[in-house]
């Protein structure tokens, strides 16, 4: 956060600083949402909701889980929340207390260890490697519920800041071991629509279509291009619907109303999104031609989200450092990988390829001269 | 929260229900508030902020503070939150460990004591009385501080669901007594802006008028009508701005850019907010001569927010049994007292007058029919 920070202040202070540090879309919010948005402001009243969400948003989210994955989940079943940050924070309180154990992999996005820290949850970080494509399995939660119980475990595919999928296979066996073993499974979901398939071979798929005690989080910042609006939804097994609406009504109220309202639109804009995630596939083949020629040793296979995470051993093994440098003199902001991964990210840099053409390809040049030492 | 349940599905069957059980106000957004909105949706980017919110927000709050209270407050120490709610948990998180000991005054905000129980916080909820005018005292926490230390203390004034206020002085004493022992302080004033202090003498006064080390929680849904946008701030001592910052970051990301943007504006709406304000001095002049008329016991002072806490012992001693009653049968939607205080709300009721005078009227006229027994 330190390099965001400092990126941020250079830009305001007028530098000509390429983002690839923030997982955020350079792209707007869709035009239907937009449009649903300003057709709102008309009278002005915008309200608490039930804490649940507007039905029309859930009904829509309903019908989309049906017609994208062929699950079937009532609208009862699907609750509003203000965006996934907010998912985790009611998952976390409702399944867990203080002390319970619960697994994520390392590396991993930074805010699932710091929400467990915060409410005094013990968080089980397992290393993972390309044996299991940097996920976690079944062997590697069953080293660690020997050890002793683990009360729940957090998955992504895509994952942040790998970029790496479970293909359906490895995620139907890793749901499968934690119904059997009581270990509650929540999905983090939020890069779905976001997966290079066609070039991967690697199909997306929910953990919902294995199970119906999982819980699955997800949002409209990443794939829908509405970060600021916060604004995302969870799937609930049905015994969980009310203690979570108990508490998100004490705790948020409710999401914001013009982001639901918005939300509902954004689901319909399939074209529009579609062609923005064109533009990641573009920036994604550069950044996978010219990140290793200019010398990096490799990068986790990029199956989905916005992210390159790339080794850096051949130029440090402090990419703290080599981001400050490439911040400074450079003028590229990217993140270095001791925020996802506190055992080994020392050598790893994550590379945010959710903005433009341009910029993607000016930071490439930039960093190519950098390198080199020019 | 049942009869909100109730009274929602009773509308949304087409039924005329008088909504006097929601803190909402019945009036839109500002004006000012809305361009805002509007413009920023002309280029659709709607992005991440810093997790303390947008610097022009900051710095617009942080001259409303010195120019409404003569407080001087930098920027810096303004943190925007996505609404109240947020500043509650992130205050309790940030000063509390679980099992600490925090004192609420009884009765109060219900999410007060959700939010603590679900950080697993010991609520001491003490009781108050007219003596008092229903708000903590020195000599109240002092009695308990004395059974066992207590880490912290939260104070509302206007308060719900009262409407009572603390005088100045009564405010300056529990802060002095809360700073000399040692307990942290925490002043919710989300009804600043409604109170009626021509009629009942008492001024408005926020808690950092006494002391720097005091923790202020606002927002913007109560004075400026916009609840829905789910968008507040807290003033925090300088040494827990870092804290609040990591964690929010995590927990929330940042506040809606939406609101924030909207929000500066709306400060600046003064003329508009003051006339809805007086259509609340209307509803309220008019709850105090109707509801003693048709036999309610007494009604707490209204000296601030929108509500009439009024005792139904005359008719009952069950006023959760009597808002059924009411709602069925005169279809006017009210809150029963034991949402509010477990241990003496059975016999009162919580009116909400946020709504418009002649849905007040109409209200007035059913309950007084149903309860004359026509």
């Amino acid at each position: 956060m330190d390099v965001l920070a400092k990126a941020t202040q250079k830009r305001r202070a007028g530098e000509d600083i390429a983002f690839l540090c923030v997982g955020q879309p350079a792209a707007p919010a869709p035009k239907a949402a937009l449009d649903a948005t300003r057709a709102m402001l008309q009278d002005g009243v915008v309200s608490y909701t039930d804490a649940g969400g507007r039905l029309d948003l859930q009904q829509a989210l309903s019908a989309h889980m049906e017609c994208r994955y062929g699950v079937s989940v009532g609208p009862h079943r699907i609750f509003i929340t203000t965006g996934s940050s907010a998912g985790f924070n009611l998952a976390f309180l409702t399944l867990f207390n203080p002390g319970d154990r619960v697994a994520i992999a390392a590396p991993g996005y930074p805010a699932y260890r710091n929400i467990m820290k915060a409410l005094s949850l013990d968080v089980v970080e397992i290393a993972t490697g390309a044996e299991t494509r940097h996920a976690l399995s079944p062997e590697l939660l069953l080293a660690e519920h020997q050890k002793a119980h683990l009360a729940g475990v957090l998955v992504a595919s895509p994952a942040n800041p790998t970029g790496t999928m479970m293909a359906p296979e490895a995620l139907q066996a890793i749901v499968a071991f934690c119904d059997d073993a009581g270990i509650r499974f929540i999905s983090d979901e939020i890069y779905h629509g976001l997966a290079y398939s066609e070039e991967t071979g690697i199909a997306e798929q929910t953990a919902l279509a294995f199970s119906d005690d999982v819980i699955v989080i997800n949002s409209f910042s990443k794939y829908y291009c509405m970060t600021g609006w916060r604004i995302g939804w969870m799937v609930l097994p049905q015994a969980m619907v009310r203690p979570v609406e108990r508490l998100a009504q004490s705790l948020y109220i409710s999401a914001p109303e013009l982001s639901q309202v918005a939300a509902v639109e954004a689901l319909t804009a399939v074209e529009e999104l579609e062609a923005v995630k064109r533009g990641y596939a573009q920036n994604r083949a550069l950044l996978l031609e010219r990140l290793p020629a200019m010398g990096f040793a490799s990068i986790m296979p990029v199956d989905g989200a916005f992210y390159a995470y790339a080794d850096a051993s051949p130029f440090t093994n402090d990419t703290m450092q080599l981001a400050h440098a490439l911040l400074d003199k450079a003028g590229v902001a990217a993140t270095p990988g001791l925020d996802f991964d506190p055992m080994n990210g020392q050598r790893m840099m994550r590379f945010s390829f959710a903005g433009d053409f341009p910029t993607m390809t000016k930071a490439m040049d930039r960093m190519e001269t950098f390198l080199r030492g020019d």
